[in-house]
Parts: C-alpha cells; structure tokens; sequence
C-alpha cells in the first residue's frame, strides 16, 4: 500500500483540490479560509452554500483572539476539536460546563437539556467572548434570550447546532441578532464544524 | 421563543423525522439504527447510500461491547463523542494515543504522522477489541496492513476517515479485509460518525 504519509504535505493537497472543486465559487479570502477549512472537515461542498459570516465576524474573533479569551462550547467534542497548541500560545482558554455534575443534576430536577443550565452557568461568567454552539439547540436559544436583553454581548457566536429538532430554528433565530456570527442554514453543523470554524479563525494569526 | 425543552422527547421527534424522510429506504433492525443514529449526527441523509456493514459486525461488536472491551480510538474527539455512563456500565473502556508526548516526538523524527505511530502504538496491545479510524487515512492503511499479515484480528473496524487525500482509498483497502467492519464509502465520515456508530451498538444492549 502506498499512501502520504507526511502531514503537511496531506493538508496541502486537501486544500488544493477543495479550492479547484470549488470552481467558480470565490469567497473574501479570510471568509474563503473558514468555509474551505469547514469543507475539509466534512467533506460536504453544500457548507459553501450554507454558511453565512456577519461582516463584522472576522475582526471581532480575531480581537477577542488576540487577547487571549475564554471560549465557552457546548459540546465536549467541540471543545476537543479546538487545536490546544494554538489556543495555547495565544493565552486563551476553553470550556465547557455540560458533564459537570450540579449541571446534570439540575437539568434532571427541572425537566430540561443539560444544555440549557450549562449554557445559563456560562453566561454568568462575564468575561466569556467566544461562544459555540455545536449541537444543542436549546443552548442557542437560551444565549439568544440573554443577548436579546442585552444580559450578554459576545464578540462572537459561533452558532452551528446540528439535527431535526429545532437547529434551523435556533440558527434562524441567531440570524436576526445583532451581534457577530458565524452559522449554517437548515439542519447541518455539529461539532466538527464549530471546531473547524474557531481553528481557522487561529490559524490567521501568525 | 417557544421551543421543545425536554431531551427524550428531541431525541424521539428527531428519529421520527429521520425514519419518515427515509421512506421506502428500509435496513435490517440493527443496521437500521447505526444508519439512522448516523443521520441524527449530522443531517446528512447521504449516509443511507455510502454506509456499508459487514455481515458479521453487528454480532462481533455486541460480543466484544458485552466482554467489557477495549476501544482504541485514533482522535479524541471520536474518544470524547462515546457515551461514557454507557462505556462504564459495559465495563468498556477507550483510548487514543495521537496526543502522547513520545508518539509526538517520534512522528516528528520520522516525517509521518501521529496517527501512524499512534496506530503502531496501539497495535502493541493485543486486547483491543475495536478500533474507531474516524480521521486518519494514515492510521487505517497501517491497521489494515497489520491485519493482511494476520498481526491483529479485531472483532471490529469501524472505519470512517474524512477527507480528500487517502480517505476514501484506504475505505476501499478496508472493505477487501477479512474482518467485521463499518464504513462509509467514499470522502464522508469523521469524528461524530465513529462516535456514533459505537454509541448506536452501546444503545442495543439493555
């Protein structure tokens, strides 16, 4: 069996054929980055057509980025997508409250996802500018509430839940906020898309 | 906003809508549910035509699920999409090796990847009973070399690597092996899909 083995050079090649297949379709080039990088991660072309980046996106995420900020996610497989070097060398912080155990117990005790008391804990933290939300709809419905109240202004929502029940409905919700994001139209997203979305974000910075 | 709040009940609307838009696509029971549990992770109804499973996996992954098995995993983001109060109640437990210090340095020595050395690695324990390739081509080609010399017999391979360089070549290379495996043709698959696959057999045990 022959194959590459050397990782650069697999990354390289990936993002050269994503870019020829993309063909005619040409995006501003930092917008460009996140969409090829989402495409890379999924294999799914339909992420170009899909993905929507408020023109304030950009900028905001790489300022709170360069500060070095605390990005709060809703998944664990979100928060392991995020590339650790990185985020490392540029001070920020990750976290994610959904298995922590008062959370699961409360959820229980009020009938509602985990994803909805982990999101209102994260909330009470102010110093939190990044949020993504991957999988859990009701989790971009409550952010959406506070920032709807002005109780929170992120410098970024990443807001990409995936599934059947209520994801395009929260997504469409996100869409009317006044505040920078970054989602997908209809059903798709997940974890492996909100990762990608903040590693693109930080490979920018040099 | 008005929203449906309670988790069993997202869960249950969402395989509904699931089964109703697959239509005359009916599977098997249990490869029903892997297909369908799929789906639910990524809204991509694609994976109704590209998934393949072997006759035998089913049976071998519940042989090896009920043993209290070992499942190596080659990122962490499958590792942290696996239900974990359903592993320990099996008595099952997962790792990955891609983030290990000395895997690190010695793929950087070599000019190949973590994924390769990580695999390598893993193969040295010969009581891992599943393997979940969700990311790496590189990692399935050295699996299944291992497996054409008959240095490994695992109960099941499920390989799902994404991507646009050896992702789907080395899914062709699997599918000739003679071992239980689930797979997905072509360029799709990744970390939320190999998680998912797992869990779908995990749920199948009472």
């Amino acid at each position: 069996m022959e194959y590459i083995k050397e990782p650069m050079e697999i990354e390289e090649r990936s993002f050269k054929i994503i870019t020829e297949e993309l063909g005619d379709k040409v995006f501003e080039e930092r917008e460009g980055k996140i969409i090829k990088r989402i495409i890379h991660t999924t294999a799914d072309f339909e992420f170009a057509d899909i993905t929507v980046i408020h023109s304030d996106a950009v900028e905001a995420a790489l300022e709170a980025l360069n500060g070095g900020c605390r990005i709060y996610t809703d998944t664990k497989m979100a928060l392991s997508g995020i590339n650790k070097k990185k985020l490392t060398q540029l001070n920020c912080q990750v976290y994610c409250l959904v298995d922590d155990e008062e959370v699961a117990k409360e959820a229980k005790d009020r009938g509602i996802t985990r994803s909805i008391v982990a999101m209102e804990k994260a909330l009470t933290d102010k110093e939190t500018k990044i949020f993504v939300i991957a999988n859990a709809p009701t989790a971009l419905f409550t952010l959406c509430q506070q920032m709807k109240v002005g109780e929170v202004k992120p410098y970024l929502v990443v807001g990409v839940p995936v599934g059947f029940v209520g994801a395009s409905e929260s997504k469409e919700v996100l869409l009317k906020q006044n505040v920078p994001y970054i989602t997908v139209k209809g059903r798709k997203g997940g974890s492996t898309v909100g990762a990608a979305i903040i590693n693109a974000l930080m490979y920018m910075i040099e």
